[in-house]
C-alpha cells in the first residue's frame, strides 16, 4: 500500500513542499527513515534529527518547513496528521467474522453476524455484541453486558455482567471493567462487605490501556464518557465519572465518587482523592496528588500540596531541593538575631 | 423481592420512624432514590441530599433523624445496616454447580460436587475445591492449590501452584496469587535468580481485588490473615504478612518481608518499604510513603517524611505550599540582619 | 533430593567450616530451619537469629563465620551460592511436551516438538516457539510472535502480535507484551488514535512480573535488553530502552522515548518521565520522581525534587518533617528582627 505525496495534502487541507508525485509506503522516525517513508516533527527534542532525515517525507508545522531537506507536508497539528496518515498505511488487519469452536456463547446471546469470538473467548448468557465487534482470544464478556459497533476487546480482557460498553472502542489485554467497587462497612466483627448493585457505562470512542481496572458503581453507575483515553494499569473506583475526552497517563488513580471533567489531561501516576469534583480542562502534572475539588481550568502539580497552580508548585519543588540549605540560613540568621538582640540589651543596660 | 421497614428495624435492632408496613424492594442513593427504595446517609458530604430525597426510607444515625422527610431507620452504624439490607435486597446469583464441557480439570483434584467451574477455567493437577467453591471463566488453579468453602474465583484470575486460599474469599479478575516474588541474587554475570519455594496463605473471608498481586514467599510462606480487604492493583511481595481485618485502598505496595498488624487502615498508593514491622490499628493517609517500623497505634502519613504523626505532617503539606515564599521571606530577614549587623559595627567602630 | 556440604562447598568454591559428609535436602530461614535444611545469612537484619539456628548449615561471608553456631558454607556473595543451591535443591518441574487437547494453535505456527502448550492457551497463526517453551494454561501468543527456546509463559500471561522474547525468559501471570503504546493526537474532535506500528523486542534471560505491562513502539520498538529483572505491576512504555542486566522494583513506571542504562537498580514505585536518558549504574531510591535525564552514575532519589544526588535528597526528607517548627522559627526571627530595625530607628531618631 502507498500514497503519493500530493493525495496526502490534498486530503488533509496541507501545503506540500515538493513533488506531489513521490510515495510513501509506511511511516518511520525522522532518524531512520528511508526513502519509501513518511515521517513526521512534533516534539522540538527531536529538532535536530530532521536536517539529516532520509525520509521521502516529512509532516511538521511551518517553523520548520524551510529546514526540511526533503519534501515538508505543511500542517498546523503535523502529529494529527500524521496519526491518520499512519492510519492509512497500517490499517488494522481485517475482522474474520464468526465464533471460534473452541470459544463459548451462553444462552440468550446476541450476536451480530458480523462478530469475530476468538478461542477461548467466553460470552456469558444475555449478552449483546454489536456489528464488527471483535472479542479477543481468552476474553470474557458476563452476562448481559452489551458491547457496541465496532468494539474490539484484545485478549484476556475482563468484562462483568451487566457492564455496557459503546461503539468503536477499544480494550486492552488485562483491563477489567466492573469489578466490585471497594465497598466495605466496618462493624463489630471486622468489615460487611457493600454490595455493589451499579453497573459501569462507558459511551463511544473509549480507549482503556492494558490492565486498567474500571470498578462497577456501589449503587449508580460508574460512568466514561465519550472519546475518553485511559492508558495503562489506571485504577478507576466506583461511582467515578470521566468527562468526555479526558486523557489519563498510565499508573493514575482516581478514588471513589469523584468526577473528573471533560478535556482534562491527567499525568502519570495521580492520584485523585474521592467525592470530588475536578472541572473541565484541568492539567495535572505527573504524580500530583489532589485532595480537594477543583474549580477554575488550568494546570496543577505538587504531592503532597494539591491543587497549587503549576508555577507556584515548580517554584516549590526547587525550593525543597534547597531545604536543608534554608534550614541551615535560619539557623545563621536565628543566631546572629539573638546575638544582637543580647548587644541590644547590653547597650541598653 | 420486598422487605418491610419493620422487619428490617427489628432484624438489626434499629429505631423505626415512620410505618412499619411501608415495603422496600431495592437500594437507592439519596438523590436517585424512589418510593419503592431504601437509602442510607452515611458520609456528612450528602448531608444536604436527604432533605429532597423521594425514597421509602433512609438508614441514618439519631443525630439526622429529625431531618429525615421520610421514613428513617435510626442506626448507631447506618452503612453497616445499609451493607446487610443491600445484601438481603440483591442476593448474589445462585451457584450453578457443574463443570463446563469447556472448562479442564487435571488428575487427581478433588472437587466437591457443589462447585461451579466455568467455561475455559482450568484447574491442575492435584488442586482440592471445597464446597460450593465457584471458579469463573479462564481463571487457572495451579497445581495443588487448595481453595476453601464458598469460595469465589471471578474470570481471569490466576492461582498458582501449592496456594493455599480460606473459606468465603472473594477474588476479583486479574488477580495473580502466588507468582514468584522478586528474588534476584547480584553476581559477576549479571542476575541469579532465587528460588521462591514458599507458598501463599490466604485465611478466610478475604476479598482481593482486580488485577492485584500477591507473591508466594521465599522460603516461608507470604500471609493473609482472616477478613483482610485487599483493593484493586495493590501489591504485596513476598513473605509479607497482613494481620486481620486490616484494609488496603488500590494501588497500594507493601515490600518483602512486612508485617503490617491487624485493623489497620493502608490508604491508596501507600508505599510500605521492606523487612519493617507496622502495628496493630495504624491508619496511613493515602499516598504515603513509609521507610521505619511504626510500633504506636494512631493516623500516619507522609511522602517522603515517614512515620510522621499525621497532624504534624497535614502542617508540613501546608508549609510545603508555602516553600517559596518561605524562602523569600527568609532571604529578606537575613538582608535585613545583615545589615544591622553592619550598622552595628558602625556604631560600635 | 539431597546434597553434602562438601560438594556445595567444591561446586561453588567455598570454604566450609563442618563435617563435609553432612547432607542437606532443603532450604529454610535462619528461624525454621531444622537438622536437615540449608539457610544462609545476607542481611544484617536477620543477624541475630544465626546464634539459635537449628540449620545443618548456614551460607555466610567470612565476618559471620565464627559466630555460626553449625556448619558454616562461607562465600564472598552468601546469596548467589544461596541461589544456587536452592535451585539445586527444588528444581523447577520437568516440561511436559506435547499441545493440550484444550489449546488452541493457528496455521503457520512453528512449535518445536519439545515444546509444552497447556490447557486454553492460544497460539495465533504464525507463531514461533523455541525448543522447550512452555506456555501456561490460558496464555496468548498473538500473531506472528516468536518466543525463544527455554522461555516460560505462566497462565493468562498475554503476548500481542509481532512481539519477539529471547531466551530463558520467564513471563508471570497478567503479564500484557506489546499492547498499543499511548499514543493519541489532539484535534478539534477530541482524540485521533496514533497508530503503534513498532514491535517489543525482549532479549536473553529476562524476567517480566506479574501484571507488568510492557508497550509496542509507535514507529520503532520497545527493547528489553539482556538479563533485564522487572517485578510486579511494572509500566514501561512505548519506545522505551531497558539496559541490560537493569532491576526495577515493584509499581515503577518508564514513561514513553526514555532510555533507562545497564546494571541500574529502580526502586518500588519510582516513576520516570518520558524522552530521557538515564546512564548506566544508577540507582533510585524507592518513589523516586525523576523528571530530567541523568548523567552521571550514582544514587538518587527524592520527589519531586529530581535526581539530587541521595545524601542530599536525605537531608532534605528530613527537613521537609520539620517544616511547620522551621516556619514558626522563621516567624519568630523576623518579628525580632522587625522589632530591632524599629529600635534601631528609633534610637536613631
Amino acid at each position: 500500500m502507498s500514497i503519493s505525496l500530493g493525495e496526502i495534502a490534498a486530503r488533509y487541507g496541507c501545503e506540500l513542499q515538493g513533488d506531489p508525485e513521490a510515495q510513501v509506503s509506511h511511516v518511520a522516525t525522522l532518524s531512520a527513515a528511508g526513502c519509501d517513508s513518511i515521517t513526521f516533527l512534533a516534539n522540538k527534542l527531536y529538532r535536530q534529527q530532521l536536517e539529516t532525515t532520509a525520509a521521502a517525507a516529512v509532516i511538521l508545522s511551518a517553523e520548520h518547513a524551510e529546514a526540511c531537506p526533503t519534501a515538508a507536508i505543511v500542517a498546523p497539528n503535523p502529529y494529527a496528521v500524521y496519526a491518520r496518515v499512519a492510519t492509512e498505511l497500517h490499517p488494522p488487519l481485517a475482522l474474520v467474522s464468526g465464533i471460534d469452536a473452541q470459544a463459548s456463547v451462553g444462552e440468550g446471546c446476541t450476536l451480530a453476524p458480523s462478530c469475530q469470538v476468538a478461542a477461548g473467548a467466553v460470552i456469558e448468557d444475555g449478552a449483546t455484541l454489536g456489528e464488527r465487534v471483535s472479542i479477543g482470544p481468552n476474553s470474557v464478556v458476563g452476562r448481559d453486558a452489551q458491547i457496541g459497533d465496532d468494539t474490539q476487546l484484545m485478549a484476556n480482557v475482563t468484562v462483568y455482567h451487566g457492564v455496557r460498553i459503546g461503539r468503536r472502542c477499544l480494550l486492552h489485554s488485562g483491563a477489567v471493567i466492573g469489578a466490585d467497587g471497594f465497598g466495605i462497612a466496618q462493624d463489630e466483627a471486622g468489615w460487611t462487605k457493600v454490595p455493589q448493585v451499579g453497573g459501569v457505562d462507558i459511551a463511544d470512542d473509549v480507549e482503556i490501556g492494558a490492565n486498567t481496572t474500571i470498578d462497577r458503581g456501589a449503587i449508580d453507575d460508574t460512568v466514561i464518557c465519550a472519546g475518553v483515553k485511559l492508558d495503562n494499569q489506571i485504577q478507576i473506583a466506583h461511582n467515578v465519572v470521566i468527562g468526555a475526552h479526558t486523557a489519563i497517563a498510565a499508573l493514575a488513580g482516581v478514588s471513589g465518587s469523584t468526577t473528573v471533567g471533560a478535556g482534562c489531561l491527567i499525568g502519570g501516576a495521580c492520584i485523585i482523592a474521592g467525592h470530588l469534583s475536578i472541572c473541565d480542562q484541568v492539567m495535572l502534572a505527573a504524580g500530583s496528588g489532589v485532595s480537594s475539588s477543583i474549580d477554575k481550568p488550568g494546570a496543577y502539580g505538587g504531592f503532597p500540596a494539591m491543587t497549587d497552580e503549576i508555577s507556584r508548585w515548580r517554584r516549590n519543588v526547587v525550593r525543597y531541593s534547597q531545604l536543608d540549605e534554608m534550614a541551615r540560613r535560619l539557623r545563621k540568621v536565628e543566631k546572629l538575631a539573638e546575638k544582637m538582640a543580647d548587644q541590644e540589651k547590653l547597650n541598653n543596660s
